[in-house]
């Protein structure tokens, strides 16, 4: 591992023009690495230009450099592309692909592991809890981690994280951390503008989400369901319904969350969350969607009432095949209290 | 500060039979910092009894050692008693004083730096995130940080750090956390069995109280009631409340969030938290009540309508002013005893 970060700093070093790319329906992480490492290019007197098909959303613009992004370039002239948590070469979006492709070179840094591996440099690490975990250690190559740097990497752990609290977060996460607000950002201030920045839209719709909650005679699985009314009614967006299966889920005796969604024009909506045990990825494969383990999502035929039925009967089934987990993700040793 | 906890260290060394409490309305800290001490102490063969005047509360059970915890004892044979993360002497609960008070030393361990200091030694730190973090570097001199030990000091700290959100959060946290994560800790089931253990009748009031949020016209105060039927109807408790509020403050463009609750039998107890550069307990001090600058609490006079317009009427003056009204000014409700 640390002769591939070598290899990297070195072609970044040697590089002159270099653009930089993340995934469409940017996030923190695919926005704080490419910023990062955009801060630490400039820093080196490099010419630098950070691409995003979608742009910034609302909650990120605040990130240093935010500001300079653009949504695609007719320049062809780059030396070397790198691009930043995408995953797949073609989540950098139909506007920026061809940017990227007429460069040089290709450098893919990511923490997602997967299928499409892609580019002449691949800085992969699954291990990472974050791409920013990736760009930090690349970045004590190139230096220094000014505050502007830190605070984009940050950004890109806390949100890929939850505020350290997903199972993706190590030692090292921690560590990273602690290096990060050393160097001047401050994990307080990002995570309020991030995680408390809400609409009054987006909080009115998770009133509404948890004031239907349901949850099965059992009480081993939780689920509710908005309308296209709702979301029309409130005037909220989809990014509105961003993180509510969370709270869905968080029923004490719930071992899978489900949240139901009404798409205007026609499909049904499913974002499925299951504890430790419950590989929530397999039930939403069966209606041709995917995720992780622990989130996932799929699409079904509407009305609403038959694809609720639908999925909770696949759940239920699933669950009682003797898949694992009866206390649903307790430390181990310790039975879980229930009030 | 070396000095002082290798003082601790030897005082705790020295001692055979040792009396643990926490504070009342136990928290993860005051219980995990206590747990963890006792694991400490049992290893190196002391006689030990931890002491929690309200017991612990079902969200904390799992804790290794919890089932041990005694909300009192008859026993006067001590000769080291420690209070951790209490605050004030008193605050161990009325059933564990005496306890504590027959002891023949008595350390208080505590990042809560108080007006009102005890005890023969005091390992006192305000800079410390949560008592845990204290104790965790009092491990490293009585060690080994077994994974019980490490379990109990990471639930404290993530608890009083909100997962590592709050201000009070440094990069030491982020270290300690490191470092209790590599002896067993296991920072995604912590969070879990804490955060998202909650009832159907919890999320259904979250839901009930956002699905009514309000913004004033400026929209830099957001606010919504909870009445005495809500809670009768959904069959929800006390604890239930915990947390409503964060969400109301999480309008983006509010610098207060208050969350307004009928008591049966009369007042209307309101809870605060603002953004930085609103200090909420210096409004809920004008109504008698008190708390720190972002998360206060106060009560207020049914009815509701009229508890709502007072105080909203309170806080747009500190917002325009920068200062709560003076006193003997225009507020007409009485102080009532904060709950």
């Amino acid at each position: 591992m640390r002769r591939l970060y070598q290899e990297a700093a070195r072609a970044l070093c040697a590089a002159h023009r270099v653009v930089l790319a993340g995934h469409v329906n940017p996030d923190g992480d695919t926005l704080g690495s490419a910023l990062a490492l955009a801060h630490l290019l400039r820093a080196r007197e490099k010419d630098v230009v950070v691409l995003s098909a979608d742009g910034v959303p609302d909650i990120y613009r605040w990130l240093p450099g935010a500001d300079g992004v653009q949504t695609g370039t007719d320049r062809r002239d780059f030396d070397l592309a790198v691009v930043c948590d995408a995953g797949a070469l073609d989540r950098v979006g139909a506007s920026v692909l061809p940017v990227i492709a007429s460069a040089a070179r290709l450098m893919d840094i990511d923490h997602h592991v997967g299928d499409a591996p892609f580019g002449d440099l691949r800085l992969l690490d699954a291990r990472a809890a974050a791409t920013s975990e990736i760009v930090f250690q690349l970045g004590q190559l190139l230096g220094p981690i000014t505050r502007p740097v830190a605070t984009c990497l940050m950004t890109g752990i806390i949100t890929d994280t939850g505020s350290f609290r997903f199972p993706n977060t190590t030692p090292r996460t921690f560590q990273i951390a602690a290096r990060l607000q050393r160097c001047g950002a401050v994990p307080a201030e990002i995570f309020e503008l991030v995680f408390e920045n809400r609409s009054l839209a987006g909080l009115k719709l998770l009133g509404r989400a948890l004031d239907r909650l349901q949850v099965s005679g059992d009480g081993r699985v939780a689920w509710t369901v908005l309308t296209a009314e709702d979301m029309r009614a409130l005037g909220a967006t989809d990014a509105d319904t961003e993180g509510i299966v969370t709270h869905v889920r968080a029923v004490k005796t719930a071992q899978a969350g489900l949240l139901f969604r009404e798409i205007p024009g026609g499909k049904i909506r499913v974002s499925l969350r299951g504890r430790e045990g419950v590989p929530v990825h397999r039930i939403a494969a069966r209606f041709g969607g995917g995720g992780h383990p622990m989130a996932a999502g799929c699409s079904l035929p509407p009305p609403l009432s038959e694809a609720v039925q639908t999925l909770l009967a696949e759940v239920r089934r699933y669950l009682d095949a003797g898949e694992p987990s009866a206390a649903g993700g307790a430390v181990s040793a310790a039975p879980v209290a229930t009030g």
